[in-house]
């Protein structure tokens, strides 16, 4: 699609109601809006171009609290898959909420989702549910040193497995050398050094934990070379090694089977959270039967780990995503998108990269090393109604769609163009 | 109240449902129901009596699977606290799912949370939201690192502090030592012994942390003496010692300004989770202004952690727990309700201890070393309709009333008349 080069007719939007809002939060709350979704985290640049608040949501979009209105590709950093408010996930809350929720005994609905996810991962033979992505890589961690008794654990360079101190960096305040002491890394895609690591620390290594392709923040997103997973699955038989995907960000998204099934090998372990209930608030950790009695015997719970209202979502949020073929729809509607902001970007002269799955699609202007200019475009592409990050990847959702496409691809080209006037 | 000699009048409820079910389970889930809920975790004995999934809840009862209803006195292990179900939280709930929930930006909800809760919580100068109770356990700590550069914890024997690694013991499984490497432990209302120990490790300490009082499983719960808190928060002072109260259990149900104001100091962190939303799915850690900087200086977030549903929850269960002044009733309604039971247990020859505070209090049989009896009886109860546990601490909810009081001393009395007429 051409877009013919379009007359800049919207105005940016204006922040007030939001960053008031922001000071009285900075009051109460510390960084005012901390975390991945605060303006302190650094892959929302410039930080002025972006509101703070949101005030409502429905499908596709969500308005923030001064009434600007957002194309979201964000989707709540991963958990809107079907849509915000989903009519059918929130029939299924309402109706296991006139019964119970967070009870001294969990309600059935619990096994029924088990089952559910059994029949539809592929490496799932059980599910244990928790509340965040972190508690089943931490339970995963935990898995594999008391299956194998051992210590170390093989991490790819670029990773994310959440906020555990075990997960950090040594550098990070309140981080202490004890907790990453058994923290080994090698770069994605290189065999030759897992190879290495292995033969150096065999019978040390309890576990490789590993997203399925690396959706990195700040760099180009890069899938695994052919071969790759199947080597590395070869390699962790080899050596005793548990494979554990952390699938909490692609999963659900590249494949119903699992990320792991996509890319054509199994792991032991597989961690889901983002897209498994439309936003409610559950997690899972799944397996394989050989390391089941392990998890029994650890000590490891929560207490609103078998709330039964997040089951019922998750059921119907997994239920719907197989009927629909969600992820074949991820597919197209991403590469459809990503291949008009393409063009829309070389209408004006400039060369956008998208890189990752579709389905996550990952954002850079090439020839920009500085990031000013990209930033500067998402910038005109926020304060016109399309919620883009800077430098994380994007999230499709369910009930996108070509209009949805069309109206971004326009507010891109418009953005675009505003640069290049600016910029001559 | 003295109860005449009851005939045993009620015939003992059968589980057929939960125990098909319960197979169910055992076939995709780790141990059927893992965690505190399920039957392997120790309290919760002999496990033949307790039926295994809920169906319904509302107020003070729940119906198990096979349709048995129940005084609950669990509580969903705490976050019940105003009764399942309550139409005022639930209010607050479906107004505010029907604006969203999990989006992109938080809603400015959270900020009126945390503004009630400093309103509420005397040492809270703001408020950081997780979703376990165990996430507000690692920030403090991390938190108490990053601001000390000091490594050490101080843990009080008997501790709770979640699941994380660093809080369990090195001989559980899938924990290493370098986990529990910088873990210190001293006795509770041990003065001497915590003196010695922050002499011995001067300068060395971050943080000691502890429940307002010891409400650990399988021992009578044992509340701080005199003095004991105020020479703690002196003697952290002294050492320069982040003072981290877990008010995960107690939190609310004492005192609405938090238990450390209950026991008269000010706690330098504080932890809530259990009864901050009536089971919707949210904690907090609060704290005192100068350790906000440091935790705006570390990397903690998480998926759902800004999900505003359950602020709307939290900030209805907060706000009706202080105007119906919750914790003078559930001291009130605890006190009357083991003393009843306390009497029915005389009334049949037995010797009931009640311990810990009113409002969660802790039951055991006297003369009992084997705990076979106090089992017994639990058992019988239970299988006529008060859900009590074995050996964990019970818990009040503010939709008690007297009836369900008298209901409950009448069961208890029959299930020691039970007893009486077995072992004569």
């Amino acid at each position: 699609m051409t877009i013919e080069n379009t007359a800049v007719r919207r105005t940016p939007f204006r922040y007030d109601a939001s960053m008031a809002m922001f000071d009285r939060a900075l009051a109460v709350i510390p960084s005012g809006v901390p975390g991945h979704l605060g303006p302190t985290e650094g892959c929302f640049v410039p930080q002025s171009a972006y509101p703070r608040f949101s005030d409502r949501a429905e499908g596709t979009r969500f308005w923030d609290l001064d009434g600007n209105c957002y194309i979201d590709y964000m989707c709540g950093y991963g958990p809107n898959v079907l849509g915000y408010r989903d009519p059918d996930v929130d029939a299924a809350v309402a109706a296991q909420a006139a019964k119970e929720d967070v009870v001294s005994l969990p309600s059935s609905i619990m096994v029924e989702f088990a089952e559910l996810l059994v029949d539809t991962v592929a490496s799932a033979d059980w599910a244990f549910f928790a509340k965040n992505g972190g508690d089943t890589t931490t339970l995963a961690i935990m898995t594999a040193r008391a299956a194998t008794m051992r210590k170390k654990i093989v991490f790819v360079k670029g990773f994310y497995h959440g906020v555990s101190p075990w997960t950090q960096k040594l550098d990070y305040p309140g981080v202490l050398e004890e907790d990453v002491a058994n923290n080994l890394y090698v770069p994605f895609n290189d065999l030759a050094a897992l190879r290495k690591l292995l033969s150096e620390n065999s019978g040390e290594i309890a576990a490789l934990i590993a997203q399925p392709y690396m959706h990195g923040n700040f760099v180009d997103n890069e899938l695994p070379a052919d071969g790759y997973w199947q080597a590395v699955r070869a390699l962790c038989d080899q050596y005793g090694v548990v494979l554990i995907v952390d699938d909490v960000r692609a999963g659900f998204r590249l494949d119903m089977a699992g990320s792991d099934h996509y890319f054509g090998f199994q792991a032991d372990l597989i961690c889901f959270c983002k897209a498994l209930a439309n936003g409610y608030n559950v997690s899972a950790l799944c397996g394989r039967d050989s390391l089941k009695s392990t998890v029994s015997s650890l000590t490891y719970t929560g207490s609103y780990w078998m709330s039964a209202v997040p089951f019922a979502a998750g059921i119907a949020t997994i239920t719907k995503l197989a009927e629909i073929d969600a992820p074949a729809r991820f597919a197209q509607l991403g590469t459809e998108l990503t291949t008009g902001l393409v063009q829309a970007a070389a209408d004006n002269g400039f060369h956008l990269v998208t890189s990752g799955a579709p389905a996550l699609f990952y954002l850079r202007l090439a020839d920009d090393d500085s990031l000013m200019l990209h930033q500067e475009w998402i910038a005109e592409c926020v304060q016109r109604g399309v919620y883009f990050s800077s430098h994380h990847n994007h999230f499709m959702n369910a009930a996108m769609t070509r209009a949805d496409i069309t109206e971004t691809v326009e507010i891109a080209h418009e953005a675009f163009a505003v640069l290049r006037s600016r910029h001559g």
